[in-house]
């Protein structure tokens, strides 16, 4: 397998071109930058992310541009360098289509990739070199593409800590529609309806609608990009949230209590098909709930008791309802660690519950 | 305003009523208890809730069953006592129409409430004085009761801590139609998706879907009783989400960027008209993302230096994506200190981004 041995020049130094700059310098490749914009340029090469770009020849070409602008730089990338070219973004088959059509002859040096980072940050001062630690980054592979390419890209993966998932361009953007694509939609959607709640509703907001809208925040002249290159993907999907929602509506108007619970329990079944941590199984997982005062140092206190019991916190969750002078701190635990660790929480004085 | 002298007779020794009994019992007022299960019962005596009841006569009466069961035990009471009569029940009008239907002569006695608490959780075990300490407890008073019923409703949910808020049954299930069961029902439909997935998409997950399908986790069996029982509120809100998901639809398939563009543009104003941490606006937050390797004692030292640096942290979400050695974890804090903790976390050697 051949080595990545760069030199590596980056096309787009926001957050993640930078970051896989960075990577690459870390791994001791010599990297160059191009960017539109001079200030990002300047940025970047500020916090020795690589030098600008003067011509020089380079082994590998990652291109870091929003969606609207990959096919077009992907296929200027092949035609003015004989390097391999990757790009960083979240839909492959539209570009790959550009490239094809715009560089039939060389479309055998791209392959396109994406890793799963970043995406709510933005700009070369959010980077860093360990953005990629431990995350999958698809490597999506195209039926015309060179083995060299695919070898090169996977490589650069590699390089910067990514953990490669390869998949054909169509297998790629199908799986982001369903994890990524639908449920940016979804949010969007839920978090539309309390933009025209009647005032006072809002004041029952818990915690459920606070997590269900949190990426509904997102810049939507990003993912406006994003939807509109996946189309097709996420219409497929769309169609089939259209059938369930009826299903839904069929069931509560008719008052057809089993078919509503067969839907819920759908439901249930996808939270737990989703891997749990490390990519294994979903360990199971218990909660427990315990009361903390809204002040800095009182969360501290809580992780250092946490930490001298010796359990490990696999998430947390913090309470955010209005007017709460403690918050309500919820710690996820492994299932056979949950008696344990409250019971010496409860002894260290914490108010602590199931 | 009637003082809250007790006795309290609290039907259902479950979460929520033995919570009820508890802070009940916290406050100096002598409490009953009754229960089919008596088991439930034993617990929720065993933990200094109250004493089983044999018929005493009370000032107030709580019901906390579920759903199905509300608007029978209401009116139950009511015949039984001559006390107000309050429940717990996450819906309203439609116990309500059950009361005045079985009992219009003693309706006037009733005023259901709804603490936003413990939806996630159940039994006694879980039950705690504190659970409503600052929460938001709709009362909802209908056109037939008495200022003394409301008035006591009310001091029930002063002495528990809630803080009260007054809304007819009819605005009620609205908001909680808008804020918890519709967010529900999207969350299931986009877990859904998830049960069908086919093999290796769902290594692409992110933080983002886990989000999205939290609260989809939950018993299936209530929630078909909780959106059941609410079922006109629920099918407006589904009707208006057909609507804008087809709006969603032909946007993407006419390729019309713009009204894309609005349609998420709308999801963020949504994110924007939650109320913030003890309910004044949001404040402006911002986000640091941490290093921090997967192992106990890990966190604590994090919250340790970021209770020293003496910056209040706002909310935490840890980063779940397979395969990562080191969690990611985010840090959410008031805008004006995101750059003095962010400095103050890198000298103390974390690997902070933003």
């Amino acid at each position: 397998m051949p080595e990545l041995h760069g030199p590596v020049l980056v096309i787009g130094a926001g957050l993640l071109g930078t970051s896989v700059a960075l990577a690459c310098r870390a791994a001791g490749l010599e990297v160059f930058l191009a960017d539109t914009a001079s200030e990002h340029l300047r940025t970047a090469s500020g916090l020795g992310a690589g030098v600008v770009h003067r011509g020089e020849p380079v082994q590998l070409v990652v291109v870091a541009v929003p969606p609207d602008h990959l096919g077009e730089l992907v296929a200027q990338a092949l035609a003015d360098t004989d390097a391999v070219v990757t790009d960083v973004g979240s839909i492959k088959s539209q570009p790959l289509a550009e490239v094809r059509a715009a560089a039939p002859d060389d479309v055998r040096r791209y392959v396109g990739s994406h890793p799963m980072a970043g995406s709510e940050r933005s700009g070369p001062l959010a980077a860093t070199a360990t953005l990629f630690q431990g995350r999958p980054w698809a490597i999506a592979v195209h039926d015309q593409a060179d083995d060299n390419a695919v070898a090169v890209v996977r490589a650069l993966v590699e390089t910067c800590g990514g953990v490669p998932l390869v998949l054909t361009p169509e297998e790629h953007d199908a799986a982001v529609a369903r994890t990524s694509h639908l449920p940016h939609l979804m949010a969007s959607l839920v978090a539309g309806r309390l933009a025209h709640a009647p005032e006072g509703h809002l004041a029952m907001s818990g915690q459920g609608v606070r997590d269900v809208t949190r990426i509904a925040a997102s810049d939507p002249r990003l993912w406006q990009q994003i939807i509109s290159a996946n189309s097709t993907a996420v219409l497929a999907l769309i169609e089939e949230v259209q059938g369930r929602l009826g299903a839904f509506r069929d069931a509560i108007e008719s008052g057809e209590r089993v078919a509503l619970g067969e839907l819920l329990s759908e439901g249930v079944a996808g939270t737990r098909a989703i891997p749990g941590k490390h990519g294994g199984p979903p360990r199971p997982t218990s909660s427990l709930y315990v009361a903390v005062p809204d002040h800095p140092g009182e969360l501290a206190r809580l992780f250092a008791d946490a930490g001298e019991i010796g359990v490990n916190i696999e998430d947390i969750h913090i309470d955010h309802d209005p007017g709460r002078p403690v918050g309500l701190v919820e710690l996820v635990v492994a299932v056979e660690r949950s008696d344990h660790l409250a019971g010496a929480l409860g002894e260290r004085g914490w108010d602590v519950h199931r």
